[in-house]
C-alpha cells in the first residue's frame, strides 16, 4: 500500500520513520490550514494501516513520546496556578495550566478521523494500543488521552438504540453472528429463529460508525424465568404467544469494539431496552436475564476447600451409592475439572446437583476481588443493580457451559424498585443482593 | 416550571441553590449508578431553563468554583510528574497528573447531554456563559472545558453536509430564515428564488441536532465574476443556464450558534461544498465570494487621515466641479459617516467611486489587529487561504451596505492553486494575496 | 419543442399530422418490441405537450376516431356469444367478445405512462379531454376508456395516507396553499398555523406522483363544535390544548386533479383519517365538518318563493322596526343578492337570522335534483354518511362566504353508528339525516 | 378461520355457500358505500383464504358464472351500435356497450384490494384460477378480466427497478433464495457470493408488494463471455476486478409470481439493468446471457432422426476407437436419455462433444412451435432481440444441466444495434438471428 513503508511485512526503515515523524510534526503544527492537515493525516493513517506490529507499535511510541506536553511549561503554569489558589485569579490560572497539559497527541489522533471511515478506525487503533500496552507502559499517557477522547465521541447521549429483525440488512446481521460473544449462532437458520416473534435484539450504533453494532442484546419473551439455554434456542420451538408473556429474559449480551475498553455503555443499553419493552408489551412485569457463570470452575480448581465445603455428608451418601468414594475419586476429579462426558449419567448428575449449586452460590456471593464480586458478568450486572435471583442446574450443556461453569447459570433479576439501592449499596460496600433460596445455598 | 425555583422571576433562593448544590454534588459523585445519574441531571438541566440570568450566574458559577480539581492532588501529582521527567515512568505520571486535573465540571455537563436535545441545551448553555464571562471572569475555567468538550463533539468528521433545497422540511427553511446574517431574507419567495435551479444552498449538520443548521452558504451559478448583490438577489431576474455556468458565488455564509464560538468549521463547509460542486458542474474553474467589508466605515471614522489620504486632487477637482469643497463640505460628512442619500446622486456618487475604492483598499490590505486583517470577514476569507481578488463599487446599495462600507463589496477568490501558500504565509506572516488591481488601489 | 410542430403556437400541420398517426400506429401495432415501443410512446408524448388545444383535439380525435375497435369483428364475436349464452360455451364466447371489444386506444394511452411523470401526464390529458368532450361529444368513448383506466391505477388499495406537517417539503407544502379550494391559503403563517399542535393535515398520495397530493383535509381539534371559520383560522389564536380536544371538525377538503374527476376516494380519506385520529386522540367522540353551502344564495335567487316562505310575521315585525317595509325594499334585495356591506349593519344582521337560516335549511332539505340533494357539499357528506347537525349564523363572514351562502355555514356530523344505514337510506331513497333543530328550521 | 366454513377441510356446505353468494351480492351493489362494501370485501378474502380446492373452486365459480354481464343487455346495446356505426354516434354507443359488457366480476375482485396485502391476495388468487382452469374452461372470463386488472396494475411504469446487495434487508434475500429457479443458492455464502463487487442484481417492485420480488436477474461483470456456469458461481474464485470488466453476463432471470402468467415485464427488466450497468461500467461492451437449454434432451428424445443426422462418420470412427460401435450401443443411449456418469469419461465426453452441439444448434434454429422458437428460454430472448451467440460444452455439469441439455448453455447477445430489427424480425416471421459459427453447427 504505502511504497517503500519499509523492510519485511511493514515495519519501517529509519527513512520512514523519519518521514512519519515529519508528518506528524505538520499535523499537530498544523501548518497549511485545517484542510491540508487533515489530508495529510489521511495520508499518515494509510501508513498506519499498511504497518505490521513493530510498526505500529514504533508509530504510536512516537506520537506518545515526542509529542506530549512540555514540563517546563507545565511547571511555569503550575507554579502560577499554586500561587492564584484562593484568589480570584485561580480559574484563569486553572485554565492557563490545563493549556500547558494539552498535548499534539490528541490532535493528531484527532485529526485521523478525517478519512472515510475515520471514527472505526480510531477504535481499532485504541484495541491496537491496549495490546502494546501490555508490554509498553510509556504508552500509557496516549492511552489515557485516547480513552478520553473516545469517552467524549460515545456517551451515551450520541448513540442510537436500534431494534434488529429479520428485516435488518444482512451485511448487518452477518456482523452479529461474528460479534455473539455468549451463545454462538450456528447459521442463518439459528439467526431467523434469534429474530422471531417472541425476541427481540437491540443493539447501540454510532452516527459515524453505522455499520456497526457496538454492543447488543438478545431478549426472550416468555411466561416464565427461562432456566435452560438450549431450550431457549431450540429452533424447532413454536414461537411462544408475547399476548401473554410476562418475563423478559436478556440471555445475551456482547460488546464488540475491543478499542472501547473503559468507555461503558451496557446499563444504558438495558436501560432503554427495558423502556423499549415496557412501552410494546404491557403486561411485562419481570425483567431478568440468563446468564453465564464464565469463571466458576477455573475459581473452583483454585479453591479445593470451597468446593469441599460444598458437599454435606448425605451429598457423599449420594454419591457413595453409586460408587463415588470422597473426594479424591478418580471419577470425581475430571467432573470437577470441566470434563463434559458426566452429563449422560444421570444419577452421577443428580447426585452433583446440591453440592455444585452450593458451589456456584459460593463463588457469586463471596469470590472477592477488590471487594468486588469476582466473576465478570455478576460484576457488571451486581453494578447496574441486578440482584441473583435463581441458580439453575444444567442449564447450559453445551461443552462451553460444562467447562465453565458445570452447566450452571444464573438469572439476574433487574426490579425496577430495587435497582437504585442496589446500585448504591454495591458501590459501596460491595454487598450483593441476591434471593433468600441463592443465599442459602451459599451459607454452606 | 420548577416549583418554588426562586423568588422574582426565577433567580433561586437560598433553600434553592442548596437544593441544586446537593443534586449537583449527587451528579459529581455519580451515586445510584450511571442512570440514575442522567436522570438527575436531566431534572437540574430543568431546572437551570426556568431561571433568570441571575439565576443562571449562581448556577454556573458554583459548578466553575466548587467543582473544580483539588490545588492540594494537583500539587502532589505535578510534583510526582517533574520527578518522573526524563524517566521511564514519565508517561505514567503524565496521566496521573492529567487524573489530578479531572475536575467534576464537565461530568456534571456531560451528564445533561441525556435530556433530550441535550447538545443544543449544552451549545446554548455555552451561549449563555459566553456572554456572562464578560463581566465574569471566574468563569474561564468552565469555559475552557466546555469549549474543549464542545470541540471534541463538533470534530468536522461528525458533521453532516447536506444540500438544502425547496423540498427540504419548511421547519428546516425558516431557520435558514431566521439565521441568515449577510442578506436577510424577505420572504418565502426570496428564499425559494435562492434554491433555484442556478443556486445551491449548504449547510453542516450534527446528527444530534438535526433541526438546525450549524452553518450555511449560499452560492450562485454564473458566467461571471458577481459585482452587484441586489441584482443576484432579484426575484424577478431568470435563473442563469447552469449549463454555462463557470464561476460559483459564494454571496452568503452564515454560523448559527452563538455557543460554538471557538469551534471552527466554516472553512471545511468551504472545502467540501467546493468538491461537491466541481463533481455537479465540472465546467466550473471559478470559487469566489461576494463579501460585505462590515468594519470600513466605522474604521474610516476613526481613522480621517487615512481617508484623507485617499482623495487624490483629481479627485477634489472632480467634487469642486459639483460644488464641494475640501474634506470638511458639509454634503461630504455625512456621507463618510454612511449616511444613504448620495446614491441616488449619481454625479456625486461617481465622484466618490475612486476615493472611497482606496479607502477601502487601504482598509483591507493594511489595518491591522494583532498583526491580522482587521475586517472579520477578510480574516475569516484570508485564513482560509483566499487572495482579494476585486472590490465592487456600489455592489450593495441596501441601508446596511450603505452604513457600514459605501456600498462597496468584496470578491475573495479561492484558487485551489494558491490555497496552501496562502494558509501558511498569512498563519506565519500575516502577509495578504491580493490581485494587482486591488494592490494599486491601496498603494495611495 | 418539437421541430416543425406546425404553424402557429403549436396547431399541427398536416405533414405533423401524418407523421403522429404514422407514430400512433406503431405504438397500436408494438412493432420493435414493448421497449421501444414504449420509446416511440415517450416522444409522442412530448409532441403532445408541445400542441396548443386546437392541436392537442385534433391529436385526441385521432385517437379516439382511428384506433376503436372494428364494428365487423365485434358483430361476428357478439352473434357467437349470443349463440352460446346458456351453453359452457359461453364464458369463452364472452373472453372472445371481450376481446373484439379491446381497443388500441387505451394500448396507446398507457404507453405514454414510459415517460417520467407518466401517470401525472395522462391525469393531466385527461383533465384536457374533459375539457374538450363538453364541445365533442365523439371524444366521449376515449374518455371512458381512460377514466376506466384510470379508476384501476387509483385504486384506493393503491393510495398512501400522509399527515402534513410544518415538516413536511416547503415544495410540498406550497402545493397544498395553491390547491387549497374552501378557504384560501393567505401566507405561510397562515399555513403554518394550519399545521400547528392543534390541526391535522393529511392528503392521499399515488405512489408514482408523489410530489402531487390527491385530495386533503384539514382538521381541528377542540373542545366543541365549531361554529365560526374565521375564528378557527385566526393565526393570533393560542393553540388548544389537544388533551382536552373531544371534537374534530374538518373543516377544508380540497380534491386538486381535476383529470381524476369520477374516480372517487374522498369517502376513503376521512375514513382514514378518522381511524388516525381516534388512535392519537382516544378522548375524540364526535367528527364533524364546518362545510360552506356553495349554492345557497344562486339557488335562492332562482327560488323567491322559499326565501319568502322562511320570513314570518314576527321576522317582518322586527325588520319594519328598523326601517325595512317588506320584501321588494331596497335595502333587502342587495342582501338576499349576496351582497357585502349589511354584516356590519348589526340590528339588520339580528333581524335577518332566523329567515335566512330557515331558508338555507329548506335548501338543504327541500332542494333536489335527479331526487338529490341540490348542494354539492351536502351530496358529498351525505353520500357519504353524514347528517346535518347544525347552521351556523356569520360563520364565514369572508366575501366569498357572503356571496354564497349570506355567510351561514353547516355541521356536518359524522357518528360512526348511523353512517352505513345513512349511506343506504341516502342512496336507496335520498332521505337526509338531519338534527331535530335543522328540520324544525326547514319545517318553515 | 370462519365458523362454520364448511365440512372437511375447508369445503363450505351449502349454507356457506348462500353466505357467500349474499355476501358477493352485496358487494357487488355497493350497498351501504364503498367503506363498508370495502370492509365485507375483506371479511370475504378471508374466508376465501380459509378454503380448500374444492371450496374455491365453487367460490370463484359462483363469481365467474353468476356476475357476469346480461346477455340481453349486451344484445340490445350492440343493435344500437352497429345502427350507429358511421355517425356521429358510434362513439357514444360504444361506450354504451361497453358500459352494458361490464361485470361485477372485477368491481367484486377489486373490492379484496382492501385486505392488507390485498394486491398479492389477488395475484396469489390468480394463480390458483390458472391451476383450476385447466380443468374448468368455464372460469376462463374470470381470468381473462383478472388478467386484464392486474396489467393495468403492473404496468411497467409502476414497477421499480431495485438493485439487491448484501445490505439489503434479510427477509428480502431469503426470498430470493427461495425464488430462484434456474441455478439453485446453496447456502448464504452461495447468496453473499453473488451480490459481491463483481456482480450485480436487480429485481423489480410493485410499490404494493414492497416485499416481494416479482422478477430478478442475476449478472456477472467479467472480462470474457462466460462459458461455465459452475466456474461463475464458484464461492471460492476471487472477485474480479470490475475496472476491466467489459462483458455483463446475465447468468440467471426468475419470474416469481406464477399469478402474474400474461403479464409481461422481463424485457423491462434487461432493458432497464442494461441502462443501470452502462451508467456504472461506461466499459461495458458486451451483454449477453448464460442461459440453459431446458428442453433439449426431451425434445432430442422424440426426434431420433435429428439426432442421428448430427453424427458424422468422423464422430463415429471416433466413438468406435472407445469401443462404442454405432446408435444402438448400449454406452451411447443412456447418455443421450439424460444420464450423468459420461461426464467424468473424458474422453466419451471428447466424442459427443461436436454430434451433441450440433443437435442442440439443430434444435435451438430449427424446432418448433406455432412457428416459433421451441425453446422457452430461445423465445424469450430472441423475441426480446438477442442473437444466438454461441454454444458452450460442458458449461453447466450440474445433475439439472446434464439432465435437460447434456450440459450445454448458450450465449444470447444483447447487440443494442440489431435489437429492434431483431425482434420485428422475429416477430414477423420467426426467422433467428445467430452467430456464422452456430449456423453452421445448425446446418448438419
Amino acid at each position: 500500500m504505502v511504497a517503500g513503508a519499509g523492510g519485511k511485512s511493514g515495519e519501517p526503515s529509519e527513512k520512514v520513520l523519519a518521514r512519519i515523524r515529519r508528518q506528524l510534526k505538520e499535523c499537530a503544527e498544523g501548518l497549511g490550514g485545517e484542510v491540508s492537515t487533515r489530508l495529510r493525516a489521511g495520508r499518515l493513517a494509510e501508513t498506519y494501516l499498511s504497518l505490521d506490529d513493530a510498526g505500529r507499535i514504533a508509530f504510536l511510541r512516537m506520537i506518545a513520546l515526542e509529542f506530549g506536553p512540555d514540563p517546563k511549561r507545565i511547571a511555569k503554569a503550575h507554579e502560577a496556578y499554586q500561587a492564584a489558589v484562593g484568589t480570584e485569579r485561580q480559574w484563569d490560572a486553572e485554565a492557563q495550566l490545563r493549556a500547558a497539559m494539552r498535548s499534539s497527541r490528541i490532535r493528531i489522533l484527532t485529526q485521523f478521523n478525517a478519512i472515510p471511515q475515520g471514527v472505526k478506525f480510531l477504535v481499532d487503533l485504541r484495541a491496537d494500543l491496549l495490546r502494546f500496552l501490555e508490554k509498553d507502559k510509556e504508552l500509557k499517557s496516549l492511552d489515557r488521552e485516547l480513552e478520553a477522547r473516545l469517552t467524549a465521541w460515545f456517551d451515551v447521549g450520541f448513540l442510537e438504540l436500534t431494534r434488529l429483525t429479520w428485516n435488518s440488512p444482512a451485511a448487518l446481521l452477518e456482523k452479529i453472528v461474528q460479534y455473539e460473544a455468549v451463545h454462538e449462532i450456528q447459521s442463518w437458520r439459528d439467526l431467523k429463529n434469534r429474530l422471531g416473534s417472541d425476541r427481540r435484539c437491540y443493539a447501540f450504533f454510532h452516527p459515524r460508525m453505522p455499520q456497526e453494532p457496538l454492543i447488543f442484546v438478545e431478549v426472550a419473551l416468555m411466561e416464565d424465568l427461562a432456566d435452560n439455554v438450549q431450550k431457549l434456542l431450540d429452533e424447532n420451538a413454536p414461537a411462544a404467544d408475547t399476548d401473554r408473556a410476562t418475563t423478559a429474559i436478556f440471555y445475551s449480551i456482547s460488546a464488540t469494539q475491543e478499542g472501547l475498553r473503559g468507555v461503558s455503555f451496557g446499563n444504558f443499553l438495558l436501560k432503554r431496552v427495558l423502556d423499549d419493552l415496557k412501552r410494546d408489551f404491557p403486561k411485562l412485569n419481570t425483567f431478568a436475564t440468563l446468564s453465564p457463570i464464565p469463571g466458576l470452575v477455573r475459581w473452583a480448581s483454585k479453591h479445593p476447600d470451597e468446593v469441599a465445603a460444598a458437599f454435606t455428608e448425605t451429598d457423599w451418601k449420594r454419591l457413595a451409592a453409586i460408587g463415588i468414594e470422597g473426594p479424591d475419586s478418580e471419577r470425581l476429579k475430571p467432573v470437577l475439572a470441566g470434563s463434559h462426558g458426566w452429563v449422560a449419567d444421570r444419577p452421577l448428575a443428580r447426585a452433583l446437583r446440591d453440592p455444585l449449586l452450593r458451589t456456584a452460590a459460593a463463588y457469586l456471593l463471596g469470590g472477592r476481588r477488590d471487594s468486588k464480586a469476582i466473576d465478570p458478568v455478576a460484576r457488571f450486572h451486581l453494578g447496574n443493580g441486578a440482584r441473583i435471583e435463581r441458580l439453575n442446574w444444567l442449564a447450559d450443556t453445551s461443552d462451553k457451559g460444562l467447562d465453565q461453569s458445570w452447566g450452571i447459570m444464573v438469572n439476574y433479576l433487574y426490579d425496577p424498585d430495587r435497582i437504585v439501592t442496589n446500585v448504591e449499596t454495591f458501590a459501596a460496600s460491595g454487598e450483593i443482593d441476591a434471593a433468600a433460596g441463592v443465599k442459602r445455598l451459599a451459607r454452606r
